[in-house]
Protein backbone atom coordinates (compact mmCIF):
# COMPACT_ATOMS: atom_id res chain seq x y z
CA UNK A 1 0.00 0.00 0.00
CA UNK A 2 1.49 3.20 -1.20
CA UNK A 3 1.39 5.89 1.43
CA UNK A 4 -0.69 9.28 0.67
CA UNK A 5 0.43 12.56 0.30
CA UNK A 6 1.63 14.16 3.50
CA UNK A 7 1.86 17.65 1.99
CA UNK A 8 -1.28 19.63 1.59
CA UNK A 9 -2.49 20.36 -1.91
CA UNK A 10 -2.55 24.08 -1.63
CA UNK A 11 -0.78 26.51 -4.26
CA UNK A 12 -0.09 29.74 -5.12
CA UNK A 13 2.96 32.13 -5.01
CA UNK A 14 1.97 33.34 -1.74
CA UNK A 15 1.75 30.07 -0.14
CA UNK A 16 5.08 29.17 -1.88
CA UNK A 17 6.68 31.81 -0.10
CA UNK A 18 5.28 30.85 3.06
CA UNK A 19 6.41 27.15 2.13
CA UNK A 20 10.12 28.80 1.77
CA UNK A 21 10.18 30.57 4.59
CA UNK A 22 8.81 27.94 7.01
CA UNK A 23 11.76 25.54 4.93
CA UNK A 24 14.14 28.04 6.21
CA UNK A 25 12.79 28.08 10.16
CA UNK A 26 12.32 24.27 9.75
CA UNK A 27 16.40 23.33 8.92
CA UNK A 28 17.34 25.70 12.48
CA UNK A 29 14.79 23.64 14.02
CA UNK A 30 16.39 20.51 13.05
CA UNK A 31 19.80 21.69 14.00
CA UNK A 32 18.75 21.97 17.32
CA UNK A 33 16.67 18.67 17.20
CA UNK A 34 19.76 17.22 15.95
CA UNK A 35 22.01 18.81 19.04
CA UNK A 36 19.08 17.48 21.62
CA UNK A 37 19.16 13.97 19.23
CA UNK A 38 23.00 13.89 20.19
CA UNK A 39 22.78 14.46 23.74
CA UNK A 40 20.12 11.50 24.29
CA UNK A 41 22.61 9.17 22.13
CA UNK A 42 25.39 9.52 24.46
CA UNK A 43 23.10 9.06 27.16
CA UNK A 44 21.66 5.59 25.58
CA UNK A 45 25.48 4.93 25.39
CA UNK A 46 26.52 5.53 28.65
CA UNK A 47 23.24 3.36 29.70
CA UNK A 48 24.33 0.57 27.23
CA UNK A 49 28.28 0.88 28.74
CA UNK A 50 27.32 0.19 31.96
CA UNK A 51 24.70 -2.46 31.20
CA UNK A 52 27.77 -4.38 29.20
CA UNK A 53 29.20 -3.84 32.82
CA UNK A 54 26.45 -6.13 34.30
CA UNK A 55 26.17 -8.81 31.65
CA UNK A 56 30.22 -9.36 31.65
CA UNK A 57 30.36 -10.01 35.51
CA UNK A 58 27.50 -12.48 35.12
CA UNK A 59 29.22 -14.03 32.72
CA UNK A 60 31.97 -14.77 34.93
CA UNK A 61 29.15 -16.09 36.94
CA UNK A 62 27.82 -18.48 34.52
CA UNK A 63 32.13 -19.87 33.56
CA UNK A 64 31.57 -22.43 36.20
CA UNK A 65 28.01 -23.60 35.56
CA UNK A 66 28.89 -23.49 31.81
CA UNK A 67 32.02 -25.91 32.74
CA UNK A 68 29.41 -28.09 34.73
CA UNK A 69 27.25 -28.06 31.46
CA UNK A 70 30.36 -28.90 28.97
CA UNK A 71 30.99 -32.21 30.95
CA UNK A 72 27.79 -33.23 30.74
CA UNK A 73 27.59 -32.27 27.05
CA UNK A 74 29.84 -34.64 26.05
CA UNK A 75 28.00 -37.80 27.64
CA UNK A 76 26.04 -36.82 25.15
CA UNK A 77 26.60 -38.52 21.68
CA UNK A 78 26.60 -36.24 18.71
CA UNK A 79 24.89 -33.65 20.84
CA UNK A 80 25.93 -29.89 19.24
CA UNK A 81 25.54 -31.79 15.78
CA UNK A 82 21.49 -32.58 16.52
CA UNK A 83 21.53 -29.18 18.33
CA UNK A 84 22.93 -27.72 15.48
CA UNK A 85 20.63 -29.58 12.71
CA UNK A 86 17.85 -28.61 14.96
CA UNK A 87 18.00 -25.02 14.82
CA UNK A 88 15.03 -24.04 12.32
CA UNK A 89 17.42 -21.72 10.06
CA UNK A 90 19.82 -24.13 9.79
CA UNK A 91 18.15 -27.05 8.95
CA UNK A 92 16.19 -25.36 6.40
CA UNK A 93 19.25 -24.79 4.98
CA UNK A 94 21.95 -27.40 5.64
CA UNK A 95 23.81 -29.86 3.29
CA UNK A 96 24.60 -33.85 3.77
CA UNK A 97 28.12 -32.47 2.36
CA UNK A 98 28.54 -30.23 5.43
CA UNK A 99 26.74 -32.85 7.76
CA UNK A 100 29.05 -35.33 6.98
CA UNK A 101 32.05 -33.02 8.29
CA UNK A 102 29.93 -31.69 11.26
CA UNK A 103 29.36 -35.45 12.60
CA UNK A 104 33.06 -35.06 13.74
CA UNK A 105 31.98 -31.99 15.95
CA UNK A 106 32.96 -32.31 19.60
CA UNK A 107 32.31 -29.14 21.26
CA UNK A 108 31.24 -25.35 20.32
CA UNK A 109 33.06 -22.54 22.34
CA UNK A 110 31.81 -19.01 23.05
CA UNK A 111 33.88 -16.52 24.36
CA UNK A 112 30.88 -13.68 24.83
CA UNK A 113 31.44 -9.77 25.66
CA UNK A 114 35.23 -10.02 25.21
CA UNK A 115 35.07 -5.78 25.64
CA UNK A 116 32.09 -2.88 26.36
CA UNK A 117 31.13 -2.93 22.21
CA UNK A 118 30.45 -7.00 22.90
CA UNK A 119 32.78 -8.31 20.86
CA UNK A 120 33.40 -12.34 20.59
CA UNK A 121 35.17 -15.51 19.69
CA UNK A 122 32.92 -18.66 18.49
CA UNK A 123 35.52 -21.78 18.30
CA UNK A 124 34.04 -25.02 16.82
CA UNK A 125 36.32 -27.81 18.33
CA UNK A 126 36.22 -31.36 16.00
CA UNK A 127 37.39 -34.81 17.17
CA UNK A 128 40.95 -36.36 15.11
CA UNK A 129 38.32 -38.10 12.64
CA UNK A 130 37.98 -35.21 10.92
CA UNK A 131 42.02 -34.67 10.23
CA UNK A 132 41.51 -37.04 7.23
CA UNK A 133 38.95 -33.60 5.86
CA UNK A 134 40.58 -30.58 6.95
CA UNK A 135 42.85 -29.14 9.13
CA UNK A 136 43.32 -27.82 12.21
CA UNK A 137 40.79 -29.40 14.58
CA UNK A 138 40.02 -26.24 16.23
CA UNK A 139 38.01 -23.60 14.19
CA UNK A 140 37.69 -19.97 15.06
CA UNK A 141 36.16 -16.80 14.72
CA UNK A 142 36.53 -13.69 16.69
CA UNK A 143 34.17 -10.55 15.80
CA UNK A 144 34.60 -7.32 16.84
CA UNK A 145 32.58 -4.01 16.90
CA UNK A 146 33.91 -1.13 15.36
CA UNK A 147 31.50 2.37 15.21
CA UNK A 148 28.62 -0.09 15.08
CA UNK A 149 30.18 -1.98 12.73
CA UNK A 150 30.96 -5.67 12.74
CA UNK A 151 34.39 -6.86 11.66
CA UNK A 152 36.56 -10.45 11.77
CA UNK A 153 39.23 -9.75 13.88
CA UNK A 154 40.63 -13.47 13.14
CA UNK A 155 39.23 -16.16 11.88
CA UNK A 156 40.84 -19.85 11.13
CA UNK A 157 41.77 -20.78 7.19
CA UNK A 158 40.72 -24.08 6.74
CA UNK A 159 42.55 -26.48 4.56
CA UNK A 160 40.79 -29.23 2.71
CA UNK A 161 42.40 -32.36 2.06
CA UNK A 162 40.34 -32.89 -0.45
CA UNK A 163 37.13 -31.22 -2.71
CA UNK A 164 35.97 -28.52 0.09
CA UNK A 165 31.86 -28.86 0.95
CA UNK A 166 31.35 -25.47 -0.57
CA UNK A 167 32.59 -26.74 -4.14
CA UNK A 168 30.36 -30.03 -3.79
CA UNK A 169 27.39 -27.93 -2.63
CA UNK A 170 28.31 -25.47 -5.85
CA UNK A 171 28.49 -28.46 -8.16
CA UNK A 172 25.18 -29.84 -7.09
CA UNK A 173 23.33 -26.72 -7.36
CA UNK A 174 24.68 -25.85 -10.66
CA UNK A 175 23.21 -29.57 -11.87
CA UNK A 176 19.53 -28.63 -10.34
CA UNK A 177 17.23 -27.43 -12.84
CA UNK A 178 13.87 -26.15 -12.35
CA UNK A 179 12.64 -22.41 -10.70
CA UNK A 180 14.88 -22.36 -7.57
CA UNK A 181 17.01 -19.83 -5.85
CA UNK A 182 20.26 -21.03 -6.55
CA UNK A 183 22.88 -18.04 -4.37
CA UNK A 184 20.04 -18.83 -1.75
CA UNK A 185 20.74 -22.77 -1.68
CA UNK A 186 24.36 -22.29 -2.18
CA UNK A 187 25.33 -22.26 1.33
CA UNK A 188 27.63 -23.85 3.51
CA UNK A 189 28.11 -23.62 6.98
CA UNK A 190 32.07 -23.63 6.96
CA UNK A 191 31.64 -20.44 4.63
CA UNK A 192 31.30 -18.90 8.22
CA UNK A 193 34.97 -18.85 8.44
CA UNK A 194 35.37 -17.04 5.20
CA UNK A 195 36.67 -13.27 6.67
CA UNK A 196 33.61 -11.81 4.07
CA UNK A 197 31.08 -14.06 5.28
CA UNK A 198 27.64 -12.64 4.86
CA UNK A 199 24.73 -14.96 4.41
CA UNK A 200 21.46 -14.24 5.86
CA UNK A 201 21.77 -17.06 7.73
CA UNK A 202 24.40 -15.54 9.95
CA UNK A 203 25.46 -18.80 11.57
CA UNK A 204 27.60 -16.12 14.05
CA UNK A 205 24.36 -14.66 15.40
CA UNK A 206 22.61 -17.88 15.75
CA UNK A 207 25.19 -19.60 17.30
CA UNK A 208 25.73 -16.93 20.04
CA UNK A 209 21.96 -15.99 21.01
CA UNK A 210 20.42 -19.17 19.94
CA UNK A 211 22.55 -22.56 20.03
CA UNK A 212 25.06 -21.90 22.41
CA UNK A 213 22.49 -19.83 25.31
CA UNK A 214 19.83 -22.46 24.79
CA UNK A 215 21.12 -25.74 23.49
CA UNK A 216 18.63 -28.03 24.88
CA UNK A 217 15.68 -25.65 23.12
CA UNK A 218 17.15 -27.41 20.11
CA UNK A 219 18.47 -30.58 20.99
CA UNK A 220 14.72 -31.38 22.07
CA UNK A 221 13.20 -30.07 19.27
CA UNK A 222 10.97 -32.84 18.38
CA UNK A 223 9.11 -31.90 15.76
CA UNK A 224 12.11 -31.44 13.74
CA UNK A 225 13.44 -34.60 15.49
CA UNK A 226 10.62 -36.46 14.17
CA UNK A 227 10.82 -35.03 10.92
CA UNK A 228 14.02 -36.84 9.74
CA UNK B 1 16.19 -27.94 2.19
CA UNK B 2 15.16 -30.55 4.62
CA UNK B 3 17.56 -31.95 6.43
CA UNK B 4 19.60 -35.04 6.74
CA UNK B 5 18.86 -37.88 9.12
CA UNK B 6 21.52 -37.24 12.02
CA UNK B 7 21.16 -40.72 13.81
CA UNK B 8 23.09 -43.26 12.21
CA UNK B 9 21.87 -46.22 9.67
CA UNK B 10 23.21 -49.04 11.99
CA UNK B 11 20.71 -52.14 12.37
CA UNK B 12 20.34 -54.96 14.13
CA UNK B 13 18.68 -55.81 17.64
CA UNK B 14 21.76 -56.03 19.65
CA UNK B 15 22.05 -52.47 18.42
CA UNK B 16 18.56 -51.71 19.20
CA UNK B 17 18.80 -53.14 23.04
CA UNK B 18 22.32 -51.03 22.88
CA UNK B 19 20.07 -47.52 21.67
CA UNK B 20 17.42 -48.22 24.68
CA UNK B 21 19.54 -48.55 27.52
CA UNK B 22 21.13 -45.45 25.85
CA UNK B 23 18.07 -43.42 25.35
CA UNK B 24 17.47 -44.35 28.98
CA UNK B 25 20.84 -42.79 30.30
CA UNK B 26 20.53 -40.20 28.19
CA UNK B 27 17.59 -39.13 29.83
CA UNK B 28 19.00 -39.18 32.85
CA UNK B 29 21.65 -36.72 31.84
CA UNK B 30 19.31 -34.69 30.61
CA UNK B 31 17.41 -34.34 33.78
CA UNK B 32 20.90 -32.91 34.80
CA UNK B 33 21.07 -30.92 31.76
CA UNK B 34 18.20 -29.40 33.10
CA UNK B 35 19.31 -28.43 36.70
CA UNK B 36 22.02 -26.89 34.95
CA UNK B 37 20.19 -25.24 32.31
CA UNK B 38 17.63 -23.69 35.11
CA UNK B 39 20.46 -21.73 37.16
CA UNK B 40 21.83 -20.49 34.19
CA UNK B 41 18.65 -19.12 33.47
CA UNK B 42 18.37 -17.96 36.96
CA UNK B 43 21.57 -16.13 36.78
CA UNK B 44 20.48 -14.77 33.23
CA UNK B 45 17.58 -13.38 34.74
CA UNK B 46 19.06 -11.72 37.69
CA UNK B 47 21.49 -9.90 35.25
CA UNK B 48 18.45 -8.56 33.15
CA UNK B 49 16.84 -7.10 36.68
CA UNK B 50 19.75 -5.48 36.67
CA UNK B 51 20.51 -4.53 33.86
CA UNK B 52 16.89 -3.03 33.82
CA UNK B 53 17.79 -1.19 36.81
CA UNK B 54 20.54 0.82 35.14
CA UNK B 55 17.83 1.55 31.84
CA UNK B 56 15.34 3.00 34.43
CA UNK B 57 18.10 5.12 35.54
CA UNK B 58 19.31 6.64 32.20
CA UNK B 59 15.31 6.99 31.61
CA UNK B 60 15.14 9.41 34.29
CA UNK B 61 18.01 10.50 32.96
CA UNK B 62 16.68 11.44 29.42
CA UNK B 63 13.68 12.42 31.20
CA UNK B 64 14.49 16.62 31.23
CA UNK B 65 16.17 16.19 27.27
CA UNK B 66 12.74 14.43 26.21
CA UNK B 67 11.27 17.07 27.42
CA UNK B 68 12.86 19.91 25.78
CA UNK B 69 12.32 17.49 22.49
CA UNK B 70 8.85 17.64 22.93
CA UNK B 71 8.87 21.76 22.59
CA UNK B 72 11.17 21.24 19.55
CA UNK B 73 8.95 18.91 17.89
CA UNK B 74 5.45 21.17 18.51
CA UNK B 75 7.12 23.73 16.45
CA UNK B 76 7.34 21.47 13.41
CA UNK B 77 4.17 21.58 11.61
CA UNK B 78 2.63 17.19 11.49
CA UNK B 79 5.81 15.76 13.00
CA UNK B 80 4.34 12.63 14.38
CA UNK B 81 2.36 12.24 10.93
CA UNK B 82 5.33 12.55 9.04
CA UNK B 83 7.61 10.25 11.09
CA UNK B 84 4.98 7.70 11.60
CA UNK B 85 3.99 7.67 8.12
CA UNK B 86 7.47 7.15 6.81
CA UNK B 87 8.27 4.55 8.82
CA UNK B 88 8.94 1.90 6.15
CA UNK B 89 6.36 -0.77 7.42
CA UNK B 90 3.78 1.76 8.47
CA UNK B 91 4.05 3.45 5.18
CA UNK B 92 3.73 0.14 3.28
CA UNK B 93 0.40 -0.73 5.35
CA UNK B 94 -1.27 2.27 5.85
CA UNK B 95 -4.73 3.14 3.96
CA UNK B 96 -5.47 6.71 3.63
CA UNK B 97 -8.64 6.26 5.73
CA UNK B 98 -6.47 6.15 8.91
CA UNK B 99 -4.40 9.56 7.45
CA UNK B 100 -7.34 11.78 7.17
CA UNK B 101 -7.31 11.20 11.23
CA UNK B 102 -3.59 11.09 12.23
CA UNK B 103 -3.04 14.71 10.85
CA UNK B 104 -4.63 15.51 13.64
CA UNK B 105 -1.89 13.91 15.64
CA UNK B 106 -0.29 16.22 18.32
CA UNK B 107 1.77 14.27 20.09
CA UNK B 108 3.13 10.42 21.24
CA UNK B 109 4.30 10.25 24.48
CA UNK B 110 5.93 6.76 25.70
CA UNK B 111 6.38 5.84 29.61
CA UNK B 112 8.66 3.35 29.18
CA UNK B 113 9.93 0.45 31.02
CA UNK B 114 7.24 0.97 33.89
CA UNK B 115 8.67 -2.17 35.75
CA UNK B 116 11.30 -4.48 36.00
CA UNK B 117 9.56 -6.70 33.09
CA UNK B 118 10.05 -3.52 30.75
CA UNK B 119 6.03 -2.82 30.53
CA UNK B 120 5.19 0.42 28.97
CA UNK B 121 2.37 2.88 28.11
CA UNK B 122 1.96 4.65 24.68
CA UNK B 123 -0.14 7.53 24.21
CA UNK B 124 -1.19 9.09 21.08
CA UNK B 125 -2.35 12.40 21.70
CA UNK B 126 -4.72 14.70 18.85
CA UNK B 127 -5.89 18.11 18.51
CA UNK B 128 -9.49 19.39 19.02
CA UNK B 129 -10.69 19.35 15.92
CA UNK B 130 -10.07 15.17 16.29
CA UNK B 131 -13.20 15.51 17.75
CA UNK B 132 -15.97 15.76 15.04
CA UNK B 133 -14.37 12.35 14.46
CA UNK B 134 -13.58 10.32 17.77
CA UNK B 135 -13.40 10.80 21.40
CA UNK B 136 -11.17 11.06 23.66
CA UNK B 137 -8.30 13.36 22.36
CA UNK B 138 -6.01 10.80 23.85
CA UNK B 139 -5.38 7.18 23.52
CA UNK B 140 -3.74 5.49 25.68
CA UNK B 141 -2.47 1.41 25.79
CA UNK B 142 -0.58 0.01 28.77
CA UNK B 143 1.27 -3.09 27.90
CA UNK B 144 2.60 -5.00 30.72
CA UNK B 145 4.77 -8.41 30.77
CA UNK B 146 3.64 -11.08 33.15
CA UNK B 147 5.71 -14.35 32.85
CA UNK B 148 7.47 -13.19 29.72
CA UNK B 149 3.94 -13.13 27.92
CA UNK B 150 2.49 -9.49 26.91
CA UNK B 151 -0.68 -8.84 28.10
CA UNK B 152 -2.74 -5.62 27.89
CA UNK B 153 -3.54 -3.88 31.49
CA UNK B 154 -5.70 -0.88 29.86
CA UNK B 155 -6.38 0.47 26.85
CA UNK B 156 -8.88 3.38 25.34
CA UNK B 157 -11.79 2.49 23.52
CA UNK B 158 -12.64 4.52 20.64
CA UNK B 159 -15.87 6.29 20.55
CA UNK B 160 -16.23 7.02 17.00
CA UNK B 161 -18.30 9.37 15.98
CA UNK B 162 -19.86 8.26 12.27
CA UNK B 163 -18.28 5.16 10.85
CA UNK B 164 -14.78 4.44 12.00
CA UNK B 165 -11.49 3.73 9.49
CA UNK B 166 -11.31 0.26 10.08
CA UNK B 167 -15.21 -0.36 8.70
CA UNK B 168 -14.00 1.68 5.59
CA UNK B 169 -10.86 0.00 5.06
CA UNK B 170 -13.00 -3.31 5.33
CA UNK B 171 -15.47 -2.43 2.94
CA UNK B 172 -12.60 -0.60 0.19
CA UNK B 173 -11.10 -4.35 0.73
CA UNK B 174 -13.54 -6.25 0.17
CA UNK B 175 -14.63 -4.53 -3.11
CA UNK B 176 -10.96 -5.19 -4.73
CA UNK B 177 -10.41 -8.16 -7.16
CA UNK B 178 -7.60 -9.85 -8.25
CA UNK B 179 -5.02 -12.31 -6.31
CA UNK B 180 -4.21 -9.77 -3.06
CA UNK B 181 -3.96 -10.53 0.42
CA UNK B 182 -7.19 -9.19 2.31
CA UNK B 183 -6.01 -10.51 5.59
CA UNK B 184 -3.02 -8.76 5.35
CA UNK B 185 -3.86 -5.14 3.70
CA UNK B 186 -7.13 -5.09 6.11
CA UNK B 187 -5.09 -2.96 8.86
CA UNK B 188 -6.02 0.40 10.77
CA UNK B 189 -3.41 1.79 13.05
CA UNK B 190 -6.29 2.29 15.55
CA UNK B 191 -6.58 -1.25 15.86
CA UNK B 192 -3.80 -1.17 18.14
CA UNK B 193 -6.33 0.32 20.77
CA UNK B 194 -8.32 -2.96 19.91
CA UNK B 195 -7.19 -5.03 23.36
CA UNK B 196 -7.01 -8.38 21.20
CA UNK B 197 -4.64 -6.28 18.63
CA UNK B 198 -2.43 -8.91 17.45
CA UNK B 199 -1.44 -7.68 13.36
CA UNK B 200 2.56 -8.84 12.22
CA UNK B 201 2.54 -4.54 12.01
CA UNK B 202 3.66 -4.49 15.98
CA UNK B 203 2.32 -1.01 15.98
CA UNK B 204 3.49 -1.14 19.79
CA UNK B 205 6.79 -2.41 19.72
CA UNK B 206 7.32 0.29 16.14
CA UNK B 207 6.34 3.32 18.26
CA UNK B 208 8.42 2.29 21.28
CA UNK B 209 11.62 0.89 19.44
CA UNK B 210 11.56 2.97 16.35
CA UNK B 211 9.57 6.01 16.11
CA UNK B 212 9.70 7.31 19.64
CA UNK B 213 13.56 5.84 20.09
CA UNK B 214 14.92 7.75 16.78
CA UNK B 215 12.06 10.08 15.32
CA UNK B 216 14.43 12.31 13.29
CA UNK B 217 15.78 9.25 11.12
CA UNK B 218 12.03 8.69 10.17
CA UNK B 219 10.95 12.23 9.43
CA UNK B 220 14.25 12.85 7.69
CA UNK B 221 14.37 9.82 5.64
CA UNK B 222 14.18 11.86 2.20
CA UNK B 223 13.54 8.93 0.06
CA UNK B 224 10.19 7.97 1.18
CA UNK B 225 9.30 11.25 1.72
CA UNK B 226 10.04 11.87 -2.30
CA UNK B 227 8.35 9.12 -3.66
CA UNK B 228 4.91 10.97 -2.13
Amino acid sequence: MKRQKTSSDEDGSSLKQRAYSESHSIEDILVEFEDIDHRLMNLDRECAKEQMKIQRKFDEKKRPTLEERKKVIEKIPRFWYDTLCRHPLIAEHIHSEDLDILKHLKHIELDDNLDDEGSYCISLIFDERVSDIMEPLVLKKHIIYKDDEEKVQEVTTIKWKSVSPKTLITEKINKMEGDIDKEKLNFSIFDFFDKDFNHNVDIGDIIRRDIFHAPLLYYCDNEQAEEE
